[in-house]
């Protein structure tokens, strides 16, 4: 573990090291597990786009067997003249999909202004990759009381991400999942390259729960299974994976989402390896 | 150019795009120019320490021909445990600085809610690698008038970065200074792999001004000086560079900061690369 | 799949693409089978160093179910000044392994003007990463009765690789077994980042049988377990690892090198996963 | 400096090492000198195609000013069904321009077993970005009378491209000169990230001459003159560059090539540069 200075006071990720706290965390949200042993299925839409998409895929995504519901409603995208979400009335659709499915719900927070509107409907919060970095806005989810969602940012070493949920747990918040979700390299074949030797390294390192989005990473649908499986079997505590009705319509991220038709074999794939690896689904 | 659509009204960055704007931007604060012709001197501080520190680096870049004064008073730092700069108090020092040397002050912004305080005392706002993706932000400072140095992410294309910059250009606020700072390689001699190929690349595409700062990039002193000249002689339209009456005592970035007696020769040399390429320090 | 110009005559690899030929190849020597449902366990030291360590190792590894010994006799080394293995000498001990276990040699070639006698000991002759890209030793194993396993260069993408194998093809040899070891990048908890995703796409684009060395690209034995599992479970025809009776004295790769007596319950874990992906240890 | 052991008889690259050979290394062929002051301007056809097309380019280079030429006879393509140079032939070719030109000739070596024809023919002998891992083709150029011109790999870092040029240095052959060509990364807006930090690195590191071939990097010919003035003022002790007469027409990497009428232009800006640094084109 990296020491900012030769005291063992001042290491550069206390809170979060396994060093220090040797047992692991358990998050949980609505009855769901995540971690030591309790593996979170963690899916739905990139987006919510309308009621009809998000109530549908919810339904599919409970039926399969998914822990958690996932679904951005404030969206960061890298043109500002693409689909930035539906904001609040995203934020009202999920929580009617929660309503009727219990699911618990992970989304995405982007302001720090944001906090308590995304509080008041999150289960679980998530801090996207692009602003994993962003200091003040990791600060802010520290001071709430809903675990939080943090994704790698692509260009972070597994070093960076440890200290960025360190400063989340700095604040008191010490209910963080870990995600690794692919990080910038030359290859061209799939999206960002997936990193799934950042999950032993962060499972030997820290006591917080480590997921892998495989969606994001490939950026392609073919791979989604395979990589989910690989992550599994590398000892994630979950994955996350983005599933649409007909992903040919999505207005984010199309190709790289699951149809939601496909999605109930891919759960019962997973669950294979998950036993395999004596976990349970939480 | 990147297109979204066929469309040509929905290129992904048209307001800043050199095609629909051939004129190339200038950006004046008080009296001092960069861009079409003239180049900018940015030095100072990595952080505002302390009101002796400061004042003492903003004279002596002054003397020396400085255009803008650099210095951190919010930073982002990767471990929460190191210094993060001294905030309000750090911006009254800077804007004594302002007052004593003429010299206009960038300074860099991280949290939308504290964009009037910086916008009161900044002349430029800068917008930290690490939060160039972080649009909202971005929306932020394209809707005050104070123009925005804009700092490549160290995992973000050149593609990336012109669209972040459209972000703020799209809220209105046209006058935005981009700056490569260095990408994420596998290379280890230097702190982050300085891109200069992405100067020219930018100067062809986008209209708005091209810096580059060969401090972070490098992390280290020695080699601030051929990487200064280089980016003079690849385009640039400025360079931002930091330096501390004793770099051996900094509270943060040490290693890559020029001493203060040092900056003299610095700035001899870069203006004889500046007036080789035709052009003024402004 | 990537064309040379528009003819479907001149693709850029067309013997290795599946598109052309959509049946999966199976490497056959000694009665050992990968490929198309026949799992490669690959197993033995870095490095040839000594007779025993060698013949220790090799009864060690049959004893636990490993199908082919690897074990390098030229080694190439970064530095001039590190031990560039026993050379014929080494050979002659990999011949004498094979004697005792039975099990099939994969060895290193280094130079086209030792083919001939490489090819007279290795019953698979190995092209390490660093000659992917050296066209003419390519073409020379393309020329000799003996399956190649062709690894990937760290600075390869996937279709470079594949173009690789097609140089190969292309001299009359089509029994190419490609291997993933690691891509370079700006990560340093591990040596290389291990690019699973590669695994899947070329399952998709070739033939050809696909396996995982992680002890190259983690550096580190503790990561060689979990990421052999997730090979297997992204769909890898094989894994290939190094084993070494002390790891701590090893001339070469010391640190990633699994120890003797923990090679059983590795294979153990690897065939439960085998098992579970449907397939054979062959 | 790196050390392999902790003995300075044992750094990992003694022979080119600086700290123990302080002086600046002068490569001369046939009266041009590279290194210490003098700055080499190669230039020349990617590939020689046809007598008429390499007399062309050699005498316009010559006339510009260029002090060696540069030529591809054997050629490393990445796809096995790529046009592969002109072999012998090509060499022919080469010789007749030297001998109308008296420029000396710079022209790439792929095997061991061609070193005497090549040798016989070129006045510096090139080892290809592909095969600086090659260490036996390293070894053989270190036992012929012939400077070496070393190409960083794309996966290369700076201490491994040293510890190459250790490779040729040991067999007896200390007249390396170091070219920087850029780096594997994620930006694609040009073919590789050109990493002019390493010139100033190299020239610290080590007493032999470094120059940078910014055609390569860059895989674009607008992109060539900036990257090249950026090279000199960095502190390279030359620059090669492409030059076809008809890059539109070129057997290979036409995009990156110079047109013949252009080069003069080039000549004249670098040398501009070159004298402001206080070199002399040697």
């Amino acid at each position: 573990m990296m020491e900012i200075t030769g005291s063992p006071d001042l290491l550069a990720y206390r809170l979060v090291a396994r060093e220090l706290t040797p047992d692991a965390t358990v998050i949980e949200v609505r009855g769901r597990r995540i971690g030591d042993g309790f593996f979170g299925l963690i899916a739905g839409p990139c987006t919510v786009e309308t009621r009809e998409q998000t109530l549908e895929t919810a339904r599919a995504v409970a039926a399969a067997g998914a822990t958690v519901l996932r679904g951005g409603a404030f969206k960061p995208r890298t043109s500002p003249y693409a689909f930035q979400g539906l904001g609040s009335k995203g934020l009202e659709i999920l929580a009617e999909a929660r309503e009727e499915t219990g699911l618990p719900i992970v989304t995405e927070l982007l302001d720090p202004r944001d906090v308590q509107e995304v509080a008041a409907v999150a289960d679980v919060i998530q801090i996207g990759a692009r602003n994993m970095h962003n200091f003040n806005l990791l600060a802010e989810v520290g001071r709430v009381p809903r675990p939080v969602l943090l994704k790698r940012a692509p260009s972070a070493t597994v070093e960076e991400l440890l200290m960025a949920a360190e400063y989340v747990a700095k604040e008191g918040n010490e209910r963080v999942i870990l995600c690794e979700r692919g990080i910038k390299t030359f290859e061209r074949s799939t999206r960002y390259t997936l990193d799934l030797s950042a999950v032993p390294v962060l499972k030997r390192e820290t006591h917080l729960p480590v997921i892998v989005d495989p969606s994001h990473a490939a950026g392609r649908s073919d791979l989604v299974l395979p990589l989910a499986r690989a992550a599994v079997a590398a000892g994630a505590d979950g994955v996350m994976v983005e599933v649409h009705p007909r992903p040919e319509d999505a207005l984010c991220d199309g190709p790289q989402q699951i149809r939601v038709g496909e999605f109930g074999r891919f759960a019962d794939e997973i669950r294979t390896v998950v036993a395999l690896m004596g976990k349970t689904v939480g």
